[in-house]
């Protein structure tokens, strides 16, 4: 199941000029089907990476942060699904190296410009050999307008691929943003999605593009729960090529600053809703908003506390307007002194509870309306101060026991 | 479902000296079911409570509060299932009042001596006029032999009744410490149990209880998890009535106290293991063993992180040895320096995992035999100190789902 997500048309997504994208079929888990990818970044390209906090994270991700920390003049980028590369020990580190280091030389860079990613099962060794032997598949196959491809190909669980575009003006360029992500399932902030690759033409210091990162980051991928797992690979990188003829954004204060970054965070935030509305057996898309907190990680502890109640989520998925079930995770999300009497909750456009109970106005049948809804917005006013945080959540159903228990069959 | 639950039969519950219970059908939420329990207890009695850390506690949760401040002498308590009380505001406090008002005169006590309990669907208001009007039937029924039919009596999606049973020795006396519980979903820690009952013909002092009371609970009821959603009406009461031909237990250093204390843990774990085998759709019953902790609460944290996990609940559920998901909870469970390469994994007899990786010597097998059993010890080696923690769960199956979301209907 997928809540309102259609696959994107391959003329939605904006080629992006020095950003190549090439796939093969390398039997790393399965026969024939597309799983690996290699994107291939012009020289002068700069890019910036945010990952898991799980300590157990995989030996890709230590790769990363480790060639990231040499340089930002990435040159590829290396994805492989079928197998995640974690909980493999010292093994799969020299396994993930291995796999740039035979990238390298066929994109003539070095090996720490390369940034590998696995997504798939975890704790069985990566057959690094098939990963390897795809590589000169997928560097024939490097094109501008290969966006599509790329989407499909790091597909795991996903019913459908991810990908969004934009083009923004900035001074008398228009550049182009374009992403692709994958994930459905293991999906908690911290970086929530397992991958998310988004680029673009414009000329960004690495600073700069750093900057734009964290603000996309957290208000995308570190906003959307479907499990509460949090991914041992997480990764989302964002890559410049610098192509587009226009002064190089050097810092949060330059021109084309704002624009770029409201791009990339827009760019972003649909990718990451494509991962909610296509969340493991997930038949509706909910938008929890949480208003009037005195501070935004306490907005966000609420907004989660309700995202990952199982028994809110069945709710949902029964259209069973239980909503008191809202309230109790309000309540235990961990505000020590909330003064639940000052507490709103609406739904969509009713007004549910207010003053530490039932409103006086609601009646079972309005609820039942609204519950009957694919997309739903469950608004909470908590009464002490004026910050808020949005966060983006799928119901709990059948269809979500049956994908992961049947997962490795 | 229900992982190696039986019914205790009435002749394991051993009356306990000075604890009248009396039930009765007073049709509060539907027609024709024991819903309505009032425990009596003679003078002299003394007891304490540990309740939910839920702020949006319920109506009766504020009252038993009030009064358990108030006084330890308390006489009565009065449980109703079919409706929580919670969420409801001021009239639900005025409704948790009225029900101790209109039970103390029956029982010729004050009010404040009187502790309610509710239990049920949430946000609805109390039917405060059938609770009043079944108390006379509940103490025309008052009898020390009645221990099952109070069990049966505040069971709500529970399938079978809780209850157990132990006799202590203290000095020349022997004396019995009986208890039931209630509670199969909306199950974590702060208090598992939406409610629990225990008590004792012991004499201790209020102080003493109150430790024992402490002590039994963190290692019983706040050590299980079934779904991670916090109640908002848990309740955890211990009583004693003092009939016990013995010298007063007045504190931690009296002979008698350690003991009376193991039996009440006893008996404590016992119901909260009973719970979690009564878990709405379980179908396995899982320890989780977190040992080599610098702390006992990061300890916790990783057994807690590890039976939230829906990835790991469903894999139990399926029989499926997919365990990196048990490592991928591991690492996200919240300790900042934990070093994986120390960890240690282990399924019931199997070494799964060593050195942050797969163990050499694991086979799939080994994991796929081990996973097919219905009761499965998890036990995690943390390699940075000495301290250790034990939670017990079970596994999220599809009759959770069903259960969940046909609740109301």
């Amino acid at each position: 199941m997928a809540v309102g997500l259609s696959a994107p048309a391959p003329e939605q997504l904006c080629p992006v000029p020095g950003v190549r994208l090439g796939t093969a079929r390398a039997g790393i888990r399965k026969a024939d089907r597309r799983d690996l990818l290699v994107v291939a970044l012009d020289p002068g390209s700069v890019a910036a990476g945010a990952f898991t906090r799980n300590r157990f994270c995989a030996a890709p991700v230590l790769v990363c942060r480790e060639h990231l920390e040499a340089t930002a003049a990435i040159r590829a980028l290396v994805v492989n699904t079928g197998n995640a590369n974690a909980g493999t020990g010292e093994r799969g580190l020299s396994d993930a190296r291995a796999t740039c280091e035979a990238l390298a030389p066929l994109l003539q860079v070095q090996p720490r410009q390369v940034l590998p990613f696995s997504t798939g099962v975890i704790m069985e060794p990566l057959p690094v050999e098939r990963v390897v032997a795809g590589l000169p598949a997928c560097v024939s196959d490097l094109r501008e307008d290969n966006w599509l491809a790329a989407a499909e190909a790091i597909m795991t669980t996903d019913t459908l691929p991810k990908a969004a575009s934009r083009k923004v003006r900035i001074g008398a360029a228009e550049v182009s943003v374009t992403g692709i992500a994958k994930g459905a399932g293991m999906i908690h902030p911290d970086m929530a999605t397992m991958l998310g690759f988004v680029s673009t033409d414009a000329a960004v210091s690495p600073a700069a593009l750093r900057s734009i990162l964290a603000y996309a980051t957290q208000r995308s991928f570190n906003a959307i729960t479907v499990d509460g797992d949090t991914s041992t690979n997480d990764s989302f990188v964002l890559a410049a090529s610098g192509k587009a003829a226009m002064p190089v954004i050097a810092d949060e204060r330059s021109q084309g600053y704002a624009p770029l970054r409201d791009a990339v965070t827009d760019v972003s935030v649909q990718l990451a809703q494509a991962i909610v509305r296509d969340g493991e057996g997930a038949t509706k898309f909910i938008t929890i908003r949480v208003e009037g907190g005195a501070r935004e990680d306490e907005c966000r502890k609420v907004a989660f506390a309700i995202a990952h109640s199982p028994l809110v989520k069945t709710a949902f998925f029964a259209s069973d307007p239980n909503l008191g079930r809202i309230l109790a995770a309000i309540g235990y999300s961990g505000i020590a002194d909330l003064d639940v009497a000052g507490i709103q909750l609406h739904l969509d456009e009713v007004r549910v509870a207010s003053n530490g109970g039932r409103d006086p106005s609601y009646r079972e049948e309005d609820g039942q309306r609204v519950m009957r809804r694919s997309e739903i917005t469950v608004r909470v006013v908590l009464g002490r101060g004026e910050r808020s945080a949005t966060v983006w959540t799928c119901d709990l159903s059948h269809e979500y026991v049956t994908i992961n228990a049947e997962y490795r069959t």
